[in-house]
């Protein structure tokens, strides 16, 4: 037996190698005004690798790209193993300190930075402990253009696939952010599962509007690339850039959260567009209004679900062409759920705090458990967190959700988001819903507020929607009229609402407010 | 580091596990009037391995199965990996020696039959060796049937995602059949590939037109299973069959020889499909005759190309929309090439004698060179052999090719159905496709025949179309406006071609036909 023949380590680098051969004078990536053709893109790639390689950067080094949905931080996903390191791509919206405080726990060497970031970039290399090379991208002066113009193409091989390919920190509401290890075989299922689930083919144009830092952009930097599609960078999210990309790039795919496609949706430009548009979202489910709206424009969701540990969605809401039929309001409401574990992923758990089953009565909350190729190897530096978030080999995504009879998933909150009142468990998400079918309601978040007779009570922030109009009291009734009378609403607070860069709604800012008021 | 909630071994099992869950109650496998639902057809094959395990097939052991494309065949791809064990899908064209000689050497201890293959079982039972259990399926007095009734589930993990799943027995046209050794990783990855390239989804009706017994039928017992889509079995091949299923079943997926192909398109029942249907073909380029009346149907045909020991197609002539656009006869030269690893592979190679890459000119012709986690382990029990076709890490086909400029190959020949006329090498594929072009040819194959002056000459078997007519002189005259003279054939044989039972033209017996003259 020779395996030599039949043994090739996993890597989602060889995708853009695939594609710069298939694909070679098609257009791979555009960004503005730049666009590169596949097979140019790729020796730009090895380049930018042994530009990495010429400042010093050795095989299992760590480097820090700090840029929005360029080609440049497209072009790290691919030039940063080439030269053998590890990849993070840092969050464009945390203070200089947090990136400082990355930069030093992940070791990085070189930073690399989008000239928009210049500032940023030198407070966090000057607060940091230990030295880091800033090399600039954009502008005028192209530091990373010109090491690239004089560099060697540099393809260092994958011994392990295994072996880190990415670190992603994150946002870390509470605590220091954490650094999230992925490795190789990961990235590179996870980009085959994308590219099947979301049917990218070599005619698709995949629109960047979701953050390429976030949990690298659910391995789609890999996963268009596998395609031979395009990839259409987004350096800065507004309704305005994307309804002109829609309208004018031939869109095919995009991926945002619910608040983005929300702001989408409801913007000015919106209206029905020449081609279907897919589109997938997580991080909350699609309220029923969304996707009617979106159905309206031309667009069909996906509802998927994961977490930076699981390379972004390692479940899906898979759908089936029978449930079209159904009305929309039950259609909603099986799209709301989070799903099954995706096509290359191990199926999903909800455990008690044995780690037991629940039961499938879509009504027992329990924690949803994940294990399988598309889980991090562990957290960086951090062992003793890593063992607590697996004690059984599952790993424990701190999100509590019920199992459905028919082995769906539907989750009901985060664990932290849970509200107790008077010994009774609140979803906050199940009061978000009753609220949102309100047809003034853009947007809610409900969050525990402190209360002396029952420990927590429910308190909604709604934003309306443009131009309309709700008392508090219609819609503490209408949620009423949809819950139990314990969980509906005590006070509704109007106006818009803090999120996170990846638009996440930030929970614990609206707690922090109730409880210093 | 706790790896164990990261890593899961690769096997093309899990994905019935998941349709099992995921589209429990759709309907996965249908066989003439059985019809099961996913949930049942995966409770089936774990007793179906219940029931190995029952008649004392042990982790390792080796399961044959000699049948149709029928669902115990179907099944038997997971219920034996289930078992542990190893599946032998047996050739049902070959004789009752050549089984026993295969169940002697891959050391087969139950074989499972259709009952319409008793006698050749019973037979090839009697002749082998060593005892072999046979166990018949289908008909009055089904075996196979009463033993899964009365079984428990059995689900053995898979340690090793490197261990074997398959031994696949070539044909063996000049020596034995060789026994190619599949792996659980190769055979994953493998079906992930199909799925993606032929856009299988759950609505997909995948028609079982090549044999599962071809190379465990590309991978699609996994591939179709992955994408949640209908198995429809077709236990014996006609056109009349075929040509029902395309009109009453909503077919949309179905993989053939050109052979097959050509029968299908050109049979009396033919004339356009309501719903489009997506082709895949391999072991000859499909001819522009093919592709035009494909076309004409509502099919869609898509080239492929590979080997047994290659999990089957492990090439794909990947297609451009913009080469939609072109004349046709443009798109069918396009369209004969083997063309580009597929999106799981390395990207294959055509090497001169030394192992060096060849001219990407599309004339200098060298050896097909793969390699990559869809190529097999080795041949079982010949390691000597398995080391030939591997000098220095690259499985070398025995097929004859050029590299084309875009780095698309295309077969010239087999090394062994080259014609060396008067030092000058002919390929039969070139002369082939020449008299193919002439509106009266159905198929045609060139061997070399014996000759005095040039050592040998290549000589036409041509079939023609049913009340075409066309002369030897006016073919030969077709050829010659085509061909460099010393191409061109000597002669033409008219009358129907031998074939495999895969549909591909023996030229072994053309070429002892005219030796024997």
């Amino acid at each position: 037996m020779r395996p030599d023949f039949s043994f090739e380590p996993l890597t989602p680098t060889a995708f853009l190698r695939r594609s710069a051969h298939v694909f070679a004078d098609r257009v791979g990536v555009i960004d503005g005004d730049v666009r590169f053709r596949y097979d140019a893109f790729f020796d730009r790639c090895l380049r930018f690798a042994g530009a990495l390689r010429g400042l010093g950067v050795d095989a299992g080094d760590r480097v820090a790209v700090l840029a929005g949905n360029t080609h440049v931080l497209l072009a790290a996903h691919y030039a940063v193993p080439f030269a053998g390191a590890t990849l993070v791509a840092l969050n464009t919206r945390i203070t200089a300190s947090d990136v400082a405080y990355i930069l030093d726990h992940a070791g990085v060497s070189v930073l690399v930075h989008g000239d928009a970031y210049e500032a940023t970039a030198a407070q966090a290399a000057r607060e940091a402990r230990r030295r880091v090379m800033l090399v600039s991208a954009g502008g005028n002066a192209d530091a990373l253009e010109a090491l690239i113009a004089g560099a060697d193409p540099l393809h260092e091989p994958v011994d392990d696939e295994r072996s880190l390919l990415a670190i992603n920190y994150t946002s870390g509401t509470t605590a220091r952010p954490k650094g999230v290890m992925y490795h190789h075989r990961g990235a590179y299922l996870q980009a085959l599962a994308m590219a099947l689930h979301m049917r990218l083919d070599a005619d698709s144009v995949y629109l960047w509007t979701l953050p390429m830092f976030h949990c690298n952009g659910w391995c789609f930097p890999w996963a268009v690339s596998a395609a031979g599609a395009t990839h259409l960078c987004l350096p800065k999210l507004d309704a305005n850039t994307v309804w002109r990309h829609l309208r004018e790039s031939g869109v095919t795919h995009l991926c945002a959260a619910p608040t983005v496609l929300t702001m989408t949706a409801w913007a000015p430009e919106a209206s029905r567009l020449a081609q279907p548009v897919h589109v997938a979202t997580g991080g909350a489910p699609p309220t029923p209004a969304l996707i009617e709206r979106l159905a309206d424009l031309g667009m069909q969701i996906t509802h998927l679900y994961g977490l930076t540990e699981t390379y972004g969605p390692s479940v899906i809401c898979d759908w089936r062409s029978e449930w079209d039929r159904e009305p929309l309001a039950e259609q909603a409401r099986r799209k709301a759920r989070q799903g099954v574990a995706n096509v290359i992923g191990e199926p999903i758990r909800v455990v008690d705090a044995n780690g037991d089953d629940v039961p499938r009565d879509a009504q027992t909350m329990g924690e949803i458990a994940i294990r399988g190729n598309n889980v991090m190897l562990g957290y960086y530096r951090d062992t003793e967190t890593t063992e607590r978030s697996c004690p059984d080999g599952w790993f424990r995504t701190g999100d509590l959700g019920v199992m459905h009879a028919d082995g769906y998933v539907e989750l009901r909150d985060r664990a932290k988001d849970i509200i107790i009142s008077g010994g009774e468990n609140i979803s906050s998400v199940e009061v978000e819903q009753a609220l949102t079918s309100h047809s003034a309601v853009l947007e809610v978040a409900v969050v525990a507020g402190p209360d002396e007779k029952w420990g927590e009570v429910p308190i909604a922030f709604v934003t309306l929607k443009e131009g309309a109009n709700a008392s508090d009291d219609e819609l503490i009734r209408h949620a009423r009229e949809r819950l139990a009378r314990f969980k509906a609403p005590k006070r509704i607070v109007f106006g818009p609402l803090p999120k996170t860069s990846t638009g996440k709604v930030q929970k614990n800012v609206l707690r922090d407010r109730l409880h210093d008021a």
